[in-house]
Formats: C-alpha cells, sequence, structure tokens
C-alpha cells in the first residue's frame, strides 16, 4: 500500500482499474481534462505530450483509453510533478508515462521540435492578473495565465507537434475567436470542434479543439455534447467517457465533478 | 393586382401581411437568410444595410420585426433588384426600404463610411470556381464567390458600420476559423454567436454571428438552434422565427424550406 501525503486521496479512473492521486486542498482535475481525454485521438505507437498536465491525468487516461506508444505530462509545479509520478507508479505505467518537470514557454529547449505526434493540453483559461490574491497558489497557476498565457501554450504546441500531428485543446467558448487567431497564426489548423452544453438548451461552457499542423482549412463542428439529461443525472455519453459501463447509482465525486 | 413576370411567384411572409417576390427559375431565399433576421436585433431608429440582399427577404423582414428606421439593400444582379424593388412596393415600403444596384467590393464609395448602426449579409458561401459551369447565372453567383469574396465582405462590412455597430452574418461552419480571422483583422469582434443544427444529435450546418466594430473581446456563444424536432416536425423555435402563431397543418414550402 502506497502512503499518501497530508490532504491526498485516491480516486477510481474506471479504466483498467487505474488510479490516481489527488489533493483537494491545492488542485483536483475537472471535468475538462476526463472530456479532453476522450476528444484526442492517439493512434497506435503515437509520441504524445500534455502540456500543464497536473495529476497527470490526461496522459494516464490516454495510456489507459489508446494504443499509443509513450505519454509524457510537462508540469511547471514541483509538487504536482511529484504526485503525479507517484500515481504514473502505482498504476505500473513508468515504462509508458513520463512526468517531466519544466516551463511550457521553455518547452522547446526540453524536448526536440516537430517530435510529438499529439500534443495536448488544458490550460489556464483566465486571463488578468490584476487583483489576484495568491497569485502563486497552485490552483491560481492551474486557473489563470500566471505563469503561461493562451498564445505561449499554442506556440510551445505547433513548435512541438509534427507536421501533420494534431494538437487537441479544451477551453471556454468566450475565447474562441482568440484561440482561432492564434492556431492559425501559429499554423495550427482548426480541423474539429466540439462545444460542451451543461443541458441542451444551455449555452456551452467548454469548447474541445483538434487543429493539425500545417493541416488544409476545413473545420468540422461536431453534434453538442451535452452533460446533463436533468439535474443530477449524466447523458450516455457522459457516463461513457467517464468509463461507466452502466449507469452508477452513486457517483464518486471524486471523478465525476 | 402586380403583375408578376415568368416563373415568378408571390410568397406570404407571415410578418405583417408582408409578401415577397421569388423566381425559383433564379433564386429563392433560404433557411438561412431568415435565422439571420431572427438573429439580428435592430433598435429603434436604427440605420440598416444588408449586403447582397437578393430577393429583399432581409430588409423587409427586419423591417417588420423591428423598429429600425430605414433599410437599404445592396445588391449587384440587375434582374434581382429590380424583382425586390417590386416586393418592396407590393408591401407599401417604399418611404422605408430602399433596395440599390452595386458591387459589394465598391460599397464604400455607394454609401458614407461608418454610417449604419447595423450591417447584415447572407453572402455567398462556397469557395473555388475551378471548373464550375455557368459562372455568371443568378444562382451561382448567390451561391458561390464568384463576383465577391468573404473578405470583400467582412472589409465592406466594416467600412460601413459604426464604430459600436453591430455586423450580422449567417455562413458555413466549416469555415469559422478563417470568418473568425477576418472579423478581427478588419476590427469586428466576435460577440455573439450560435451554430444551427438540422436535429440536436447532427452536426450544424449553419452559424450566425454578431460582431461589434471595435468591440471588447468576450464571444458569446448561444444555446444550439435546433431546426427538427422530428423528421418533418419543426421546433417551436423555427415556427416562432418564421411568424408563425401556432404549428400550421401545412407549411408552405415557398416560405419554410
Amino acid at each position: 500500500m502506497m502512503e499518501l501525503k497530508a490532504n491526498e486521496r485516491i480516486d477510481d479512473l474506471h479504466r483498467r482499474k487505474y488510479k490516481i492521486i489527488q489533493n483537494p486542498k491545492t488542485f483536483c482535475f475537472g471535468m475538462d481534462a476526463v472530456l479532453l481525454s476522450g476528444f484526442a485521438q492517439v493512434k497506435e505507437g503515437e509520441h504524445v505530450l500534455d502540456l500543464g498536465t497536473g495529476t497527470g491525468i490526461i496522459p494516464i487516461l490516454l495510456e489507459a483509453k489508446t494504443k499509443g506508444k509513450h505519454f509524457i505530462g510537462l508540469e511547471i509545479q514541483e509538487d504536482s510533478v511529484e504526485m503525479a509520478t507517484r500515481s504514473v507508479h502505482l498504476n505500473g505505467l513508468d515504462d509508458k508515462v513520463s512526468i517531466v518537470q519544466g516551463d511550457i514557454k521553455e518547452a522547446d529547449s526540453l524536448f526536440p521540435l516537430s517530435s510529438f505526434d499529439v500534443v495536448t493540453s488544458n490550460p489556464p483559461y483566465m486571463q488578468g492578473q490584476s487583483g489576484l490574491k495568491n497569485r502563486f497558489q497552485p490552483k491560481t497557476i492551474a486557473r489563470h495565465e500566471v505563469l503561461c498565457t493562451l498564445e505561449d501554450v499554442i506556440k510551445t504546441a505547433s513548435s512541438l507537434v509534427k507536421v501533420g500531428g494534431r494538437f487537441y485543446m479544451v477551453h471556454r467558448p468566450h475565447r474562441l475567436p482568440e484561440i482561432m487567431v492564434l492556431l492559425k497564426q501559429y499554423k495550427c489548423e482548426p480541423k474539429r470542434m466540439r462545444f460542451v452544453h451543461p443541458y441542451v438548451h444551455k449555452e456551452p461552457n467548454m469548447i474541445l479543439i483538434e487543429s493539425v499542423r500545417h493541416g488544409k482549412p476545413l473545420l468540422k463542428v461536431e453534434p453538442p455534447l451535452i452533460v446533463y439529461e436533468e439535474v443530477g443525472q449524466y447523458t450516455d455519453e457522459i457516463y461513457n467517457i467517464y468509463g461507466y459501463a452502466t449507469r452508477p447509482s452513486d457517483v464518486s465525486k471524486g471523478v465525476v465533478q
């Protein structure tokens, strides 16, 4: 039995009996990371890099769901790197998943340029740090553009993904115009996009975007991804993405949030 | 009784008893124009310009639905200008709606710059004229970028709408990245967007976009607009936009298409 640190807990990922260590006092992964891992397509033998991996949720879920060969999670915060590394070890994935400490802004000196088949990112969504308290708290760094901007993430993704390789990102709909402009500017052509709506008649609160480096312009917008059928009741698609074979009567709050 | 030309017919618009003349041999307006007129917001006393007005459907519907002061439809094709002018006259709107013949690419010499509160457009969607037969047929001109490109439309809209004024466009989702880049390039900030899906679980086939000249970046993506509840059965929202008080048992094919 692995020893947990103060405030840590272990959550079941409902995939190959994988588990993940989280610390609710610092940061727990959200539905966005899970939906991104369902949206991203990784083919057999591919090499994957996740920018700003946090708990390591995206590389661990992608390892569980796909036949990719190797997965790297890049993370700047030392405590997150250490905890994610323990999650990798807990699942016996040391050969398949590596957690690397480093800054997204300098990632093009950490890895060979144009070397990954797939890059993923669930970056901080929020702009503007004026008036932010606790700028360097782990939650703030994960949610706000304190240590890297949207442009940093897209620029790095574009420099590290192969020509023809895919970059998957989850973000907020209200920043879509800027996202499109930056993706085009850095030669990542948006090819597939899906909006996530809490309910069918509600505004979307997430977007999932696949872009292809030097891809040909033609965007496919997919049908809406609806989270709730009714209050407290996820849609079948959400249960599927979360890996439940059938609808559970009691969904662990640690995983479905 | 007004005399119609060969192949022309008169359709009921279900708004203030307005009617419109169309010629199925050349071009009839589609659902996109009707949905754009439902999406566009025109306030009391405002001046509106529609780029590429065709039958005049958008200015006539907007005159019916809003308290705008004056509406101009710009159209390059002489026959369409003449037919749209007869529709305006048929509805007794000669003081409120003007149909002007001219080229979108030269519209900034036809009207004062930065003078309209609102600009609308349902432009040709299709790119690439290689192999196109009948390049100068009315239907081809309305559907393909033969006489003007997306960039021409956005550039002209931006030059004619006031600072802070609104530009409404309907287009195809697959060109969204390019649309975003061009809107931003010409200082029309996308502020509100809605996808139109034939069915709730289908991909969208239209986008409605409101941009504001020199607006502050923050896009609101609205809930999906669903066209059909089931085969042959429109949703209540579509019936509302079309102006039916109640669901008709027999929908005129001339209007709801």
